[in-house]
């Protein structure tokens, strides 16, 4: 099933995605979005299987008329993200004189950092690059989970009973603010430069994550891809490794890494730029395209 | 006026510090405090003087029979902090081999990282030390501002009109995570590792922030003590700095840093064991008090 939240002219939505329309599950006000699908990811499979059934006869919209909006359950929520998780993006971040990591060129433990929710936007809505004074904005495609059920303590071989879905992400980045402040937080929480969506893909309609492959490409130039199987901290490590010490909430969003070809990688570095449009597509899930302004 | 968020056989709420007792200006059901905490932070001046009127009138509890809450408007939301914002501290954590930010001693430019929403808990709870498989828990005694108004671009002569109040946090940290996942979000995000409160204090009624003191006890002894007028990066800054590039919103917090004392700063370090008990005080404020586990 592929859950989008929306906007209309009347209020905000939440609903499947078939084909070119959305079946509404859900209507209300401005942020009535995020509870609606906090309940059905709270809801489990039998909230689901209501979906399933249910929206065969809900009422539809086209998905022409309305605009995306980022599908999370708290848009105050941080981004949980993972920092330099494929081998050849390890290497060319390691070389682009931008790592403030230190001195391992392939992380020995996961690098974690987080993304504030105020940088959120949805499918379809603007990059403001201008918000950035250094000019070295720089896109960085990545898949994203969604958290299912509360996760403590998870075992690595029980991970993935605890994801809701995925989504694709693009975790938009200042390099030079990114160096400056030496902890990444300010220059990847720039407004707007946490591009999310189109939609959650539930875990059982995509299948086995690691046969799924994520291109990135600028003004329809390839620039990213790579399979997911390449990931140096599988999704069950990573939720091993953050649910051992943290509480993981249902909802919450796991950004887990970028592979190489990001503008850093090459030279002269390749930033974003106003009128550029970045697309990032992972296979069974879909595309996430932003213009740049 | 004080402004404490809590939770009673009845339910959760909302109210003004008395004494002795709270004023209660808001009941309701579990998570319905953030709510009112965001209303009234929304509606300015002229809430607070309703509350202050009504609250004279207000049924009271005792502090005695209630369980403080983290007073925050969302308890997904991240915490902003800035790490290195002493000069003595700064040099003390330089020197202590956990410091993986590089090559300054002093930063030229703010450090900021986050702390995930899901490791608050209130003055009273207890820090649950017991989470990290590393025993290198210490403890980092923090003035923390809460935004009143939407924040961007503000300049750093009205930064203090976007301040709603103040509160304390003790930004609790495994320093062996901290380390070795290089940027910092998880070394400070374990459950219970932000202890936040106890209580929120407005700006009109803390007057000149700068002149409050900021004093740590560990089992009652003296770890950390200093003035808020020794920030190396002064609030104004922090906010002009901040909301260059990304929205605050009323309710974000934001721990300002911690000064000179932490337990790796003493040769053997001093870490925090079960049974220990913290007490962070800022005058004018309060004293956030959490025992070990």
């Amino acid at each position: 099933m592929q859950i989008a939240a929306f906007k209309s002219a009347t209020g905000e939505g939440l609903g499947v995605v078939v084909g070119e329309h959305i079946a509404v599950m859900h209507e209300g006000i401005e942020g009535s979005s995020e509870t609606a699908l906090q309940k059905l990811i709270d809801g489990g499979e039998s909230a689901l299987s209501e979906w399933a059934s249910k929206s065969a006869t809900a009422k539809q919209v086209s998905l022409s008329d309305v605009t995306l909006l980022p599908p999370v359950v708290s848009r105050r929520a941080a981004i949980i993200c993972v920092g330099k998780n494929y081998h050849a993006h390890a290497r060319e971040f390691f070389g682009s004189g931008f790592d403030s990591t230190g001195k391992d060129e392939i992380p020995t433990e996961a690098v974690i950092f987080g993304k504030m929710g105020s940088s959120l936007v949805g499918h379809g809505e603007n990059i403001n690059a201008s918000l950035d004074p250094t000019n070295t904005v720089d896109y960085e495609g990545e898949l994203a989970i969604i958290i299912g059920k509360e996760a403590h303590k998870v075992a690595r071989e029980d991970a993935f009973n605890f994801i809701f879905g995925y989504t694709v992400c693009n975790d938009v980045t200042s390099r030079e603010l990114q160096k400056r402040h030496n902890q990444w937080l300010l220059g990847k929480s720039l407004d707007s430069f946490c591009p999310l969506g189109p939609w959650i893909v539930t875990k059982e309609e995509v299948g086995d994550i690691t046969k799924q492959t994520l291109t990135t490409t600028v003004n329809g130039e390839e620039r990213q891809c790579a399979s997911i199987a390449d990931l140096i901290f599988d999704i069950p490590g990573l939720i091993e490794t953050l649910s051992a010490t943290m509480t993981l909430q249902p909802g919450d969003i796991i950004a887990t890494g970028t592979p190489a070809g990001v503008g850093i990688g090459h030279k002269p570095p390749k930033y974003l730029a106003p009128g550029d449009r970045v697309e990032v597509t992972v296979t069974g899930i879909g595309t996430l395209a932003n213009s740049v302004i």
